[in-house]
């Protein structure tokens, strides 16, 4: 771990600094996939599983009875907390439906604003060592809530040519509609322009390698939207003398084994915490089955010491983590100056886990700096914002000439006369009625 | 007018096609003028002014002085026109604010939701013929309601150097925070990575050319959000029996003088609809100052005979239009099963220009087909939503089994022990207490 005892402010974004990532590399192949399967469809879609997934597939589509029976085949303690997992992010996505907003801007001129679905979506989950059926949860839980029609699931096939039952169970569990055993690129691919079996979505979701980042980035050129741009997980903590060094070793410690590109970073209130901290890491290290990967994790992550609460918040605000924990006393209060986070958890109970996995906040969520502008995946993300608006006769001649003379200094003749043209009518007829 | 009449939904997707934009063209000039105004800011700015706007400035920033006079320059019924534009278009965005959301998802499991201003953003308002103050309503608007904390605006300079009033009036009157006479690319450039005198800003904002738009996509990989990607303008208007043709003529002229880019779709539920429109838009196009442009976006532009209202309702779904009319009777029924659209118009006296200036709405909206998954600028648009979460020393009791379950069989042994270290600390001090 890195440390930085007292940083001034002017060194904080060299500090903070991510790795850049760069993706132009690996785009070549990213771009000849996307013609490939663009223009054969499932011919390239089975010779690109081949290649990178090593099996030879005839089918991507997952038979329903396959998705049904998959409960069988999961151990009852996994069962239960999938199910509890998926009641507590509904609750919470359930919350966040809005009303339509309606208003009267002036006397016959009505305006509004409806969310509608999505229509059709596509969520990547990928595979690898372990099957992450909690980010199943994550996306298709709001997909379905916000009302998508067509929720359509991609994940790469293991060497046996199966998708985990712990991801067909979570898929079925939330009503996805389709699944394919597709990874990488060729599943992003696949469902931005569509194949003879997997259905060209509107926008896709989930999380990915950088091959899968680079996809997705490509298939906004191709008019699908995405849920954010993609960099490796982050977790800053935020501990003063209340904080417990070895809950906050296990919290560092449980981001640092997602990969050797996450950052972790925590910032301490005297010295004294961050040196207690690195003790109890090296304690719990050589528990992880990942120590490696946690290490290699470790060795780019950074120890700050401040003088003053202050001064952490104003560096978790500059930093704007994906996670933040806030290990402090009074977590409640701090938390109202935190501008810039994805997710933030606060006190000495609230892990990361929770969050991850069943508080019922979504794990989807901006890294790389992202979280200052961008939102973590939520129930907004599945809708789109349509606006509406209607003039009555009325409406239309008390507007009309506000919207006149602004159509004419913007030299547009022709939006004006959209407008005089009606309030002509409407005042010779009333002229002929009167 | 290209016409169709009854085509078969497999025609569709091709009859409503639009052409293909590609921006790789022009890439390589966007991406040097990113190198130079990142590696020497304000210089580099100063000479790719003097290069594609003509002019030589020595400042750019443009003084509070003379955005306070702005007004000086302006007729009366302009300014009150802009006045009243602003208030509605405050009304309806005002009507848009949400509350935080809250749930306790599990007994001491707390989450909730709030949405927080994005500190930094920047405003692209182009130059050209006409100065389109209108667009600096729609987006310093939505950006003041919201808090953003820092609000900058880039506008090109004219041949005399100057911003034009009506521009720098309406940033005034929406308390935008500083004004750039700066143009093109070098203004994304400029807001991306920030110079001596413009501030670095998270998201960008606003319309442009199709350097503009390059450079808006550039500015993502740098790390900067955007509004939308952006297309030419479009307009579909589906009309019956109930239309008035001189209305539905007029509209789709107030499209077509956009650009020689504007996309047109007429849809009728009569060829004899059809016929009168064409009629009434040889008539009113001779008095148009911009009738050239309009011929030419009337060359591309497309008109549709279909037998019922319904069919005219799916191609609508189909097509996605930025800015729909429904000039139909019973408007309001119709609309429900509209989908995908940025803002519909109901009724025969709701012309686009309503919208585009004065309803209350917002004119900022998806091109290109993009309605299908994007939200027109919105007041979420300058927003961004954190989740927070905070669980009771009783609540990691309830959830952590949960947790630790799901970190096991995804392997993430750090995960389930940054629960289960706390489990066993509450346990042994209950245990000690009681």
């Amino acid at each position: 771990m890195k440390k930085a005892i007292r940083p001034p402010e002017t060194s904080w974004p060299q500090l903070l600094g991510r790795p850049v990532l760069s993706l132009a590399e690996i785009m070549p192949q990213v771009q000849q996939v996307f013609t490939d399967i663009r223009e054969q469809g499932d011919r390239a879609v089975k010779s690109y599983t081949e290649k990178f997934d090593g099996v030879a597939l005839n089918a991507f589509k997952i038979p329903e009875d396959k998705i049904r029976s998959a409960e069988e085949k999961l151990d009852t303690p996994l069962i239960r907390a999938i199910r509890v997992a998926k009641q507590h992010i509904e609750t919470f996505h359930i919350a966040q439906q809005t009303s339509p907003v309606r208003v009267e801007t002036m006397d016959g001129v009505v305006c509004w604003q409806e969310k509608k679905p999505i229509e059709k979506v596509g969520l990547y989950i990928p595979g690898g060592s372990a099957p992450l059926f909690s980010s199943v949860l994550m996306l298709a839980v709001p997909a379905k809530l916000a009302g998508c029609k067509e929720v359509v699931l991609c994940s790469p096939p293991g060497s046996d040519g199966e998708i985990h039952p712990a991801i067909l169970f979570a898929a079925g569990l939330c009503g996805v509609d389709s699944v394919y055993a597709i990874g990488g690129i060729q599943a992003i691919a696949a469902m931005t322009f569509g194949t003879e079996t997997v259905p060209a979505v509107y926008k896709i979701f989930g999380p990915g390698n950088q091959y899968v980042t680079a996809a997705k980035q490509l298939a906004i050129q191709f008019g699908v939207g995405i849920d954010m741009p993609a960099g490796p997980s982050e977790l800053m903590v935020i501990a003063d003398d209340s904080a417990n060094p070895r809950f906050v070793a296990a919290d560092l410690l449980s981001q640092a084994e997602h990969g050797p590109d996450s950052q972790v970073v925590l910032v301490c209130t005297s010295e004294s915490i961050l040196t207690e901290v690195e003790s109890e890491i090296d304690l719990q290290i050589g528990q992880l089955d990942r120590k490696s990967i946690a290490e290699k994790a470790l060795g780019n992550s950074l120890g700050i010491v401040v003088d003053e609460l202050k001064t952490a918040v104003a560096i978790a605000n500059e930093y704007a983590a994906e996670h933040l924990i806030l290990n402090v006393s009074k977590a409640e209060t701090v938390v109202r100056d935190i501008n810039n986070a994805g997710s933030v958890f606060l006190g000495n109970y609230t892990p990361e886990s929770a969050g991850d996995y069943a508080s019922g906040t979504n794990h989807t969520l901006p890294t790389n700096g992202y979280a200052r502008q961008y939102s973590g995946v939520n129930l907004d993300s599945f809708l789109k914002s349509i606006t509406y608006q209607q003039l009555s006769p009325e409406g239309l001649l008390n507007l009309g000439e506000t919207i006149a003379v602004m159509a004419e200094h913007e030299s547009l003749m022709a939006h004006k006369r959209a407008v005089t043209i009606r309030m002509d009518a409407i005042n010779k007829e009333s002229d002929e009625n009167g």
